[in-house]
């Protein structure tokens, strides 16, 4: 995944200004961005899920009040915040539903106590799509009007753009792309919402993993079998580091990952024919950086040429994201910008 | 399917009114609507598509001038035409690619000559998203401001509305949800597209009859085997009638393409998340009207059900259309009102 951005000092930045709060189940990443989509200024602090909501809202403020600090942006100068979760959430109430990742916050008003804690109104949006908002707005897809971002990380996220706009369903599930159903078949495989055959069971870091433990469970040789031998747990980064050590079993479960992922992006081009396609999130396989990235993009198009209509796999453009980490809080503000432009009536 | 509406006479109508003329690849059904979406005169023309293009330009030319007498209304208050065919196509371009139901035709600019030879500007689509705008405008989705269509014919078509508008892709290409993947195996049934895997190789009209035929030379005993034994082809018809009749064998095909069907839209689901899905075409198995149209949407409803989240499940609204071979001409003529509506500045 590619490092941080830098950030830029507020003398060469454009007014106004916006914080973006990106919420994992591990971390929580925050950032002043600038109206052109610059970090100024961002930070981590650990989630902290056990510690309950109201907690977490509290870290959250401060977070934000240390960011804006640290931009150097004076804080009457922030206009909006944006707030990304982990769903299920009801986008419209700016609740929290019942997401998996956050346990003990289930049904939690998190866009309402945030902005009371900030003082300041709060755009919400599922994490995924804020990460393709970002993207979006100034990352890879700044060149598209329409795109579809697939994230890959433990579980598979998504985000649709069309004609400008994200696309957030009727019921706050839209793009969730890591659902759609890629082998309708009874002995397909188990997905984390515990239906079977959805693309996250194919084309995640978990699906990863369990992949390379039935492999070596059915005796492949690997050097991931040596490394876990000498205690190592087995993840997906390691299946990432001996395919780029060219281990013949690891080279293949990322090139069958890549082959499931292909699938599924055809069904999102036969779906809404997008100009372009952005493969983000932590399990990119080193990106561009190294040959096993490369190799990953590779199959991915290769999969789309052979599946796709063929005008479409010719003029479709397929890419990694480019603002590796840092497109969640990036896309947050973005969002936040977005509604703050509305409220105003300002043009884009 | 839905009978042909009614039509209404001028005294009752609201001006301006639209043609449109939806192309099918054996007939060519031309119609004049009001304002409101109604049907004033419709008729309808053999395609004839061995003569060529040209030719059928000339008889729609002719088939519209007819429409327009038989409405009553006044040639000049005709704002615009709406035109519906098959793809592959360039919308942009306003011509057809390589559409597999018209051979001959391909590359050829349709939209530009239609109009040469009406007189009049032509606003072009697929059909399958002119059926949807239809149903959208004032069909059973007429309620919704997001929907996603399935047509059921031959093949499988789509059509996807967000916030009002229709999403017609980068390259002419979105919507196109018969050839979304729902089995990703090579073992995969066979699409007209010559892929494998799609919806279209499993719930279009095509599949429906192949597997009769498979289950057949399996030894399935059927009254469908009687009924060709008499000299009878097997058709999808004959398959929805026999079913009627508690025939197990059609019975179980048509809840099989339940199945199927339920699997591609909820993979719609979680694309779109739309307010509603509408179900429509010529193999919707007598829709609301029968017994085995209602165990058809029954068994799609139960298949999503099964399969969605289930917040969606719950609320996502699932429908025949109501159009019925309506909905074609209908859409063609709002889209030529939306686009009027939008050159002359006026709001919907």
């Amino acid at each position: 995944m590619a490092q941080s951005r830098a950030t830029i000092p507020v003398s060469e930045a454009a007014a106004p200004f916006y914080a973006g709060v990106d919420v994992g189940g591990t971390n929580i990443k925050v950032g002043v961005v600038d109206d052109q989509g610059r970090p100024m200024s961002w930070l981590s602090i650990a989630t902290h899920v056990e510690r309950g909501p109201d907690d977490a809202i509290g870290r959250m403020r401060d977070a934000v009040a240390k960011a804006i600090d640290q931009s150097g942006v004076p804080r009457e100068k922030i206009a909006r915040v944006g707030l990304g979760s982990p769903g299920t959430m009801d986008i419209e109430k700016g609740i929290l539903l019942t997401p998996g990742n956050l346990p003990g916050w289930w049904h939690y008003p998190i866009r309402d106590r945030l902005a009371q804690a900030c003082g300041m109104s709060v755009t919400f949006a599922n994490d995924a799509r804020s990460a393709t908002f970002g993207e979006f707005w100034v990352g890879s897809g700044r060149v598209f009007h329409s795109m579809v971002l697939f994230t890959l990380g433990t579980g598979v996220g998504g985000g649709i753009i069309i004609g400008d706009l994200l696309v957030t369903g009727e019921h706050s599930a839209g793009s969730e792309l890591g659902h759609i159903i890629i082998d309708y078949n009874d002995d397909a495989r188990v997905c984390s919402c515990q239906q079977r055959g959805h693309l996250e069971a194919y084309a995640s870091a978990t699906s990863v993993v369990k992949r390379a433990h039935e492999a070596l469970a059915g005796g492949r040789a690997s050097s991931l079998a040596d490394r876990m031998a000498a205690g190592e747990e087995l993840t997906a980064l390691m299946i990432d580091q001996e395919a780029e050590k060219n281990d013949p079993l690891a080279t293949e479960i990322v090139l069958e990952t890549a082959r499931y992922l292909g699938i599924g992006i055809v069904t999102a081009m036969h779906s809404v024919d997008p100009q372009g396609i952005v493969i983000g999130g932590a399990m990119t396989f080193g990106e561009h950086e190294t040959a096993t990235g490369r190799k990953f993009l590779a199959r991915i198009k290769e999969e789309v040429a052979r599946r796709a209509f063929p005008e479409l796999a010719e003029q479709t453009k397929i890419d990694f994201a480019s603002l590796g980490g840092d497109a969640g809080f990036i896309g947050a503000a973005g969002l936040a910008r977005r509604d703050f432009i509305q409220q105003i009536g300002k043009a884009k």
